[in-house]
């Protein structure tokens, strides 16, 4: 049900999950906390948008890339717990914004990933978040996003 | 008696919650972990201090902005669940400090948020920590806070 | 056991736990979850190395701090939970790496730790994890971890 509202709202399949850039796991469960790793705004392992969000990048595009980049992280979780509906709720995102000086509108970035969980998951996709600048990321991506999600065991 | 010791060590009264800056909730919890949202040093929506610590901002009053993120992260807690006293521990801080080029005393910093936990809770108050510079904060703050913290359920 | 294996893989002992720099604890647990405070890559409380990994560290030496990193968490870990064994997986860790500009390679800094772990741990040292760049980070370290464990209770 979670993965036809993906495409529904955002025109897109659920994302092959990507390949970790390294030595890790891009999942990894504790009880009921999932955990993914820090997941790019890639599509078919390509970034979508490169550089820094205020002079390379517009907010706009990386309010997009937040998005990508919270669907990678579902594309994950999915690969590891096999359907999303098994979520019981979204619990706590980070989002990481690659900033250029002055740049100030991180929250605004990281609402492309937070209004897409809350239109996919209703009441369940409401999260606490975390939106911060920083001066660099993975091979010079705008936006990172780690999360963590309690599920139903 | 939190709330109490609050006014006593701060001089404050617990800050009416900031509302959330975007698209998602002030505090999730799961099972009896409670994860706040980035908190922000303001006071009825307005930073105490903007800008780079080390250029802008100094020490001192830097460490005053993490000791007001700190009561805005107990603010939205007690908001979610009604009564400091039910925190058993205070888990975790992650403390992000926007820095001027060459900052690197994050950790004094960091201690007004550490040092207030400590004072309010005792035992309970202490936590671990994570302390990082980081170059472009939301709305330019010189600090940002996310806490997880443990409740009787 | 693993306490061997880790002189059989690095050379080093485990190393005696950092004390924090500032009013905070090394380590909070809260249920089967233990939370690292940030560690950073000092051997008997110096750093390793200095200053932003792409100008004044290479990638390679970041690397190894990394794995020193890791190695005090595990140190901070030991001394909280008495052995090592008890660990039943690696659950999570953030690595923020302090990056010249236009420095992209946060992953390959990261591995140190990984690597590490999953050598240390095998299947159980399999972890989630996010590699960011910051601009400064506590005493001009190069890298900061901070880690996510599960016990055996």
């Amino acid at each position: 049900m979670i993965e036809e509202k993906i495409k529904e709202l955002t025109g897109y399949e659920l994302p092959v999950p990507a390949k970790p850039l390294a030595a890790y796991v891009p999942v990894q469960i504790s009880g009921n906390l999932v955990f993914t790793a820090g997941q790019l705004p890639t599509i078919e392992g390509k970034l979508i948008a490169e550089g820094k969000v205020g002079k390379d990048v517009t907010v706009e595009k990386a309010a997009e890339c937040a998005r990508i980049a919270a669907l990678n992280c579902l594309s994950v979780i999915k690969a590891e717990i096999g359907n999303l509906d098994k979520i019981k709720k979204i619990v706590k995102l980070t989002v990481f914004v690659n900033s250029s000086d002055n740049f100030n509108e991180q929250p605004k970035v990281a609402n492309g990933a937070s209004e897409l969980l809350i239109g996919l998951f209703g009441e369940k996709g409401k999260h606490a978040r975390s939106a911060v600048g920083v001066n660099e990321l993975p091979i010079n991506a705008p936006v990172e996003i780690e999360m963590i999600v309690e599920i139903t065991v």
